[in-house]
């Protein structure tokens, strides 16, 4: 198993590393997760497939967990106002209404098992719990890195709303404190990599 | 790594599955999922260390993410009543008061990494999308099957409730509806462990 996929890794990386420039180019990375990225993608054992900094959604499901066809009302990887939040729920028509808050999530490509399971042990030191490896097979071996944080509030159905003004003040507030939690792991994180860099070198 | 790991397993099966017997006997393992871990237990590849069927709860914490602080007023692994929801938010004091719907979720040592991988792929083949492999070292050797239904969501703070009874009407019928879907997972996966009992037999 270990053979094949070594033989496909740095193939993989090229192509991944191709596609993440190509999306830098169209700025649609979210910025403050773009030096991190690169840091991973400097370690010659770590590709970078995928990447959220964490984010506060609005967003519409026709029904609980389809998100194929859920509907971005809103979408900030930066605390937001109430005005925002007000602003993205006047655009909900049907469906399931959600307001949410993700965790930074940050998916690795790793060279070999080892690899795998000591970013996994530096991501968890880093304060990513949710953290684990998500598929090991001779095409890809993936490390999830992934924090705690989370809010999953239904806000409402079909065009009824069912909180009030200051309920959303409330789990607002309460996003934006946890979103500013969350980005904190990213910078500790960061230094844990650049460790793993300078560690390298030497 | 793996010699090590192969060694330690025989024990460390014996062990647990002396705790399990010990928790059966004191009633402490939820009844609906009793069948699935003596099936996965059956195999002499894997052992169950923990789990839970899959749970509505209304808990009190000091602060956002604070689990051990923790304090439960209502935990459920069945559906629930409105009547039992609001006797449990009736005892909410202070800190911050949640009602959540937790996805079943199982941990399963595994004796080597195909086993781990052959099990993960069963997991998410029978709706346990957030599956993944928890740890991996000579001592461990961890996958989590673990479903994707959720709900997170504050209901007040230091003894004022932010939400009307419609929305409790609302929310306790969406995490009704989530359990029973979640559930109905744990006889797909039952049914997947059973082919693989099968197919060691031939």
């Amino acid at each position: 198993m270990s053979y094949l996929y070594e033989r496909n890794f740095e193939l993989q990386k090229k192509i991944a590393m191709e596609k993440l420039e190509d999306a830098l180019r169209k700025n649609l990375v979210d910025e403050d997760i773009i030096s991190l990225l690169e840091k991973i993608n400097s370690l010659e054992n770590y590709f970078t497939t995928s990447s959220c900094s964490g984010r506060i959604v609005v967003m519409e499901m026709p029904e609980f967990g389809d998100k194929l066809n859920a509907k971005w009302l809103g979408k900030w990887h930066r605390e937001v106002s109430m005005e925002e939040v007000k602003k993205a729920i006047e655009k909900h028509e049907e469906g399931m209404i959600w307001f949410m808050l993700h965790s930074p999530i940050l998916h690795v490509a790793s060279r070999s098992l080892e690899d795998a399971v000591r970013l996994l042990n530096l991501g968890i030191h880093s304060g990513f719990k949710n953290s684990s490896i998500k598929s090991v097979s001779h095409k890809k071996l993936l490390v999830e890195l992934y924090s705690t944080e989370r809010l999953d509030i239904p806000l409402g159905e079909n065009g009824e709303i069912w909180v009030d003004e200051e309920y959303l003040v409330k789990i607002v507030g309460m996003a934006n404190r946890q979103l500013r939690r969350a980005k904190g792991k990213l910078s500790k994180l960061e230094g844990e990599i650049e460790r793993l860099i300078d560690g390298n070198k030497q």
